[in-house]
């Protein structure tokens, strides 16, 4: 059998989130990569899959350093994708999992650079943390002729502020440690009425603040926190 | 039993695409509600999910016209949330389906204005055709800081520009009928070398377009036809 990499897209947490074709694949998975859990736990897209893997599967974490050294990082993806790459080539079923959806600011694509011209790849789709927000707590994004912007909160001031000046709907990702900037300059452009923000959204601990005005300042907020903002939706 | 109605996003096409949860629910259900597929045929929607019904549901289509009208489409709206609210006053699980993700670029929307307030309404997320293509040609979104707009065709020339002149990734969806346009827009702005086109994906009738120089400016391209751009990654 022609050994294979699937690239899952886990979705944002509930293990029910993930698609039926991601369930049926991690069924007959020879080989589990995933990142390894920080601080020494298991890794949240570990705890999503673990019900559809087979009994066989040897499951292969891998640390992927949080850190601004750039060779630290190349050197880590080198090292993961070597593995990957041999262990396709001795003809196995391989499975790399990923938080969300699996082309949506994941850093598979930096494996997928790594192997796109040396084994058979397939990627699966996964439903991504504001996709599931949207759901849960019943909030729109856009419909019609407008439009969405998916942003992530570590990006310039100044491109967070055209975008919520630009498009009815937006996304502020990685809200984590930015909290209270990003709650001023929703203020500031009078959006506070039209925005939520959720956070560890479908896990057992998902919690929702449909007014971010009662959120504390100091409070330490999940790092799983997103804000959705639709203009043309009013909350409060 | 209490009823329920349960918004269920199908994903972009393929049944193996819609999630765990979404698989789970439709064999419980007791009514489907489907939008009625066009030119009398069945619908997509329809087609995607039925693998899953259990056998005692009772699927009941809906037409929903596509017109400018904006009270025809108000009073089609109107019959079809009574019709839901009195199915589910009466203790019955009720799914509505939806493709794609239920809360973007969705009609269902206009349903949960209508109903919020007098039912009980679980919605699940669906995959993105944007996700999914993404995935099906290994054409990556955004990473890191950057950004994402999703825009339909519909808005105006201004807006698509400003969009492609403001984010690393734009995913531009309803194409269909305005192709030309689109990529002499892409063209002007340097654009055509990092944009693919993808049409049906995840369905056998699937086609991508990796470069859209080559499409022929009188093609018929099919309804669900989706541009993809991203000027971080090469093609050609």
């Amino acid at each position: 059998m022609q050994g294979k990499l699937y690239a899952i897209g886990t979705g944002p947490g509930a293990s029910d989130l993930i698609t039926v074709r991601a369930a049926r694949l991690l069924d007959k998975l020879d080989v589990l990569y995933a990142p390894a859990g920080r601080k020494g736990g298991r890794s949240l897209a570990l705890s999503i899959v673990q019900e559809y893997l087979g009994e066989a599967v040897q499951i292969k974490e891998r640390h992927f350093p949080m850190t601004a050294d750039a060779t630290q990082k190349q050197q880590a993806w080198d090292a993961v994708a070597a593995d990957i790459e041999q262990d396709v080539k001795q003809g196995k079923q391989v499975g790399f999992i990923t938080l969300g959806d699996s082309m949506l600011f994941s850093t598979w694509v930096f494996l997928l650079e790594r192997l796109s011209d040396k084994i058979d790849i397939d990627v699966i789709p996964g439903i991504t943390s504001f996709s599931a927000i949207a759901s849960q707590a019943q909030f729109p994004l856009c419909m019609e002729k407008q439009s969405l912007a998916v942003m992530s909160c570590t990006a310039d001031a100044d491109a967070l502020r055209a975008a919520l000046n630009s498009h009815e709907c937006v996304v502020l990702m990685k809200v984590y440690g930015r909290f209270t900037q990003i709650r001023q300059l929703l203020e500031e452009l009078d959006l506070l009425d039209h925005a939520i923000l959720m956070a560890n959204a479908s896990m057992g601990s998902e919690i929702c603040y449909p007014d971010l005005r009662l959120i504390e300042s100091g409070e330490d907020l999940p790092y799983f926190s997103t804000i959705l903002v639709n203009r043309t939706w009013a909350l409060n």
